[in-house]
């Protein structure tokens, strides 16, 4: 009986306290999509494996938790087969359904399935876990929350107007600075075009992601290395380097991107988009970053990312425009934009910059000391009372040391104890003491009601 | 490209609509939860198999999910053996891990492992999905979510008078009539002692719990069968007949029992939760059930269950407390007690019984007419200065034909439509039109402000 319990690598168990931050981004998330206008919606944890194989490229694949067929798996298995066979031949044939891997995919499949019923533009957002077998490490989980918000049916720029406000205000009410970089696909499509590129544009895309990180010279040799020419290798390293506003940078790529007609509507898109974003305002600037990539290629507008300012966390937000999310389930031609936020790299976020210091998690505001017999049944009466009044309330179950009954009081943080003992049955009334200055007062019930309420 | 997208069988999608309703019933649950003190905890979905089986018995452990191990799965399996082998053999070799059957176990699990960091006694809720590999039907699904409430490491009966306070207050807030079953388990020992068959106890629990389905004269022949004696059997046959109040039942059993010390501390005890109860009320009846035995055998002391009065539909909340639940993961003598409501299941008495027919989603409160280009910009300025005031207001995104635009605001179920064109633009003011009446007025933006505010 030593066995001792642990739970699986890269999952975790939510005490109160870390339930009660969390939840207190989830809240600011949740209100903020609403605000805009955005409506919940929620798929099953587990999907179709059809629905969700060859959506998240090779290395996705393998990174999708497959659940075992429930019942005699391999009652339609070949057995001759099974003494060679590989683990990757087999797993399709013993499970058929699969953990969600984000909630994007689930989303265009909900809207493909029950597109007769939804009115469109339709805007949705969905908060839930998602699961993914990449090894765990630092702020890397194998189960995780997303908290995605998407519209679908418009190709309206006001939907990236919208977005960008809904960022910023949700890092505005979550109390810390960030920069809203965005950047536009087609714009580094017209960038791969205008070096000759083109058909090596997914990689081209996956060098300039790694500018932040690799270093400015390792990703100019990646790219030469792609065949480009010197000359104009280095007015593409100009572009990279160039440090000035919005819109000296636009101005700068206008004349880089000329030849390239998709480069030019990107730069067009971008222009309005921070025409909306100049009208209506932020808090928290919008930069254009010509090396944002985003690493998903069913990206073809706009690309979102939000980092911290004051901290070095990678991306706590992003996401952009697809053209064509729903055709991989057969309806094309549905054009969407949409955000995601990472709800646990926020919360790191916030941990490292001492956010919930002062945020304590709210213990039930009242315990009444339990003094056994008569004195319980006196207590219980006002217990129903004040609960009737909606203050959190409990009474010590046992009637234990009173030391021991205001220790435990203390630890969870309770706001006040209620003292009923003898004394107070006869008075017919209630010694209540502030745990926070040790203040005691004896009141009536009425009092007591007054003096609890909010 | 006609691939038609689906959802594994027994799960489902939840639309706004749907989930609003599903978000009231768990919003009702929370809320009495935190009112009487308990905490909110969340565990994984997937916990190691080594925690899940072994917890459910033997038909529970073929019910579990259990998640392929990812990367070669089949690496360490002795190949020569896999032609023959069962899929029962197969699958502890190739599944670590399986998704959670219930909150108990878990929650044990996390008591265990977390005891040193929490407050005796510890009174935890958790509301999360479930996931049982069961035969779908009506009202029985896949994945579900439960909505448990526990105070563990106390074994006061005032635990037992909370949860009857508890459930009392969440039908009375959900807002239809429910009986509270209570029973003791301690009497049905008594009951199995006195006929002499308590190495068959778990059997004898099983039979009487079919006393509402099954039929009174099917299960006397039960256990007339498991060989009791016919002069106990009729005096058992009297007391599961007996129609009367709490305390004429009870004193019935008192002398049926008194042969049986388990059976008189039973007795006993319900006669204290009782006695707790009648001091401190409730809005629905609670009624001395004999014949209610719950399946799960781990369960020692007070048992519960809820159904609701005008519609038969089974256990719509049930409970009750049990010695040693942390024993099975070495760490025994702490007793708790908690319920668990079906959340599915009650939104189906309650769709039955109408009582969500005046509960329509509230959409976003106010949505803006587009009308392009000045107009939009216009538009999107007072749409900031609605949204800081807390309001959900949304542009509609393109600026299609008014009609159109109309109709997905009636449909979307928008409270109120702003129209703002040339004319209003010129003026510096807004036409706003009231859904519900058709009525329209010109409003400036403070009056517009005063006006949407609730």
């Amino acid at each position: 009986m030593a066995y001792k319990p642990s739970i699986p690598k890269g999952t975790r168990d939510f005490s109160p306290d870390v339930l009660h931050r969390r939840n207190l981004i989830f809240g600011i998330i949740k209100e903020v999509y609403e605000l805009f206008g955005y409506l919940p919606v929620e798929t099953p944890s587990m999907e179709n494996l059809e629905t969700l194989t060859g959506k998240y490229g090779p290395e996705g694949d393998k990174l999708l938790f497959r659940i075992l067929n429930s019942g005699d798996f391999l009652e339609n298995v070949g057995r001759d087969s099974l003494k060679t066979t590989q683990s990757s031949q087999l797993a399709p044939l013993i499970a058929d359904k699969g953990l969600r891997y984000d909630l994007t995919v689930p989303f265009a499949r909900y809207v493909v399935q029950h597109r007769n019923e939804l009115q469109f533009p339709f805007r949705r957002y969905q908060i839930q876990q998602v699961w993914r077998a990449d090894r765990p490490q630092k702020g890397r989980y194998r189960e995780f929350t997303q908290c995605d918000a998407d519209v679908i049916g418009s190709d309206s720029l006001t939907n990236e107007a919208d977005l960008i406000q809904m960022m910023d205000l949700v890092f505005s009410r979550l109390g810390f600075g960030v920069d809203i970089r965005i950047n536009n696909r087609k714009i580094l499509w017209g960038l791969s075009e205008v070096c000759g590129i083109t058909e090596q544009f997914s990689a081209f895309t996956v060098i300039i992601d790694k500018l932040d990180k690799a270093g400015h010279r390792q990703v100019m040799d990646e790219l030469g290395a792609m065949g480009i020419s010197g000359e104009i290798l280095e007015e593409l390293e100009e572009v990279f380097l160039f440090k000035g506003g919005n819109s000296e940078k636009i101005s700068l790529l206008a004349d880089f991107l000329k030849a390239s007609a998709v480069g030019t509507k990107g730069l067009e898109e971008m222009r309005q988009v921070l025409a909306y974003h100049q009208h209506s305002g932020t808090q928290n600037p919008v930069v254009v970053d010509i090396t944002l990539a985003r690493g998903l290629n069913y990206y073809t507008g706009t690309i979102f990312e939000v980092v911290a300012r004051d901290i070095a966390f990678g991306s706590l937000c992003g996401g952009g425009r697809y053209d064509d999310l729903t055709g991989i389930f057969g309806v094309p031609g549905l054009s969407g934009v949409g955000i995601s936020f990472g709800a646990d790299r926020i919360y790191d976020v916030m941990s490292e910059l001492h956010l919930f210091d002062n945020q304590s998690t709210p213990g039930p505001k009242v315990m009444f000391v339990n003094f056994g017999d008569r004195e319980e049944l006196y207590s219980m009466k006002a217990l129903k009372e004040i609960r009737a009044a909606g203050i959190a309330a409990e009474l010590y179950p046992e009637p234990a040391k009173v030391k021991k009954q205001m220790s435990y009081a203390g630890a969870r943080n309770f706001s006040y104890v209620i003292l009923a003992g003898d004394e107070e049955v006869k008075n017919q009334n209630y010694t209540i003491k502030t745990m926070a200055t040790g203040a005691q007062q004896t009141l009536g019930m009425d009092e007591l009601l007054a003096y609890l309420k909010p």
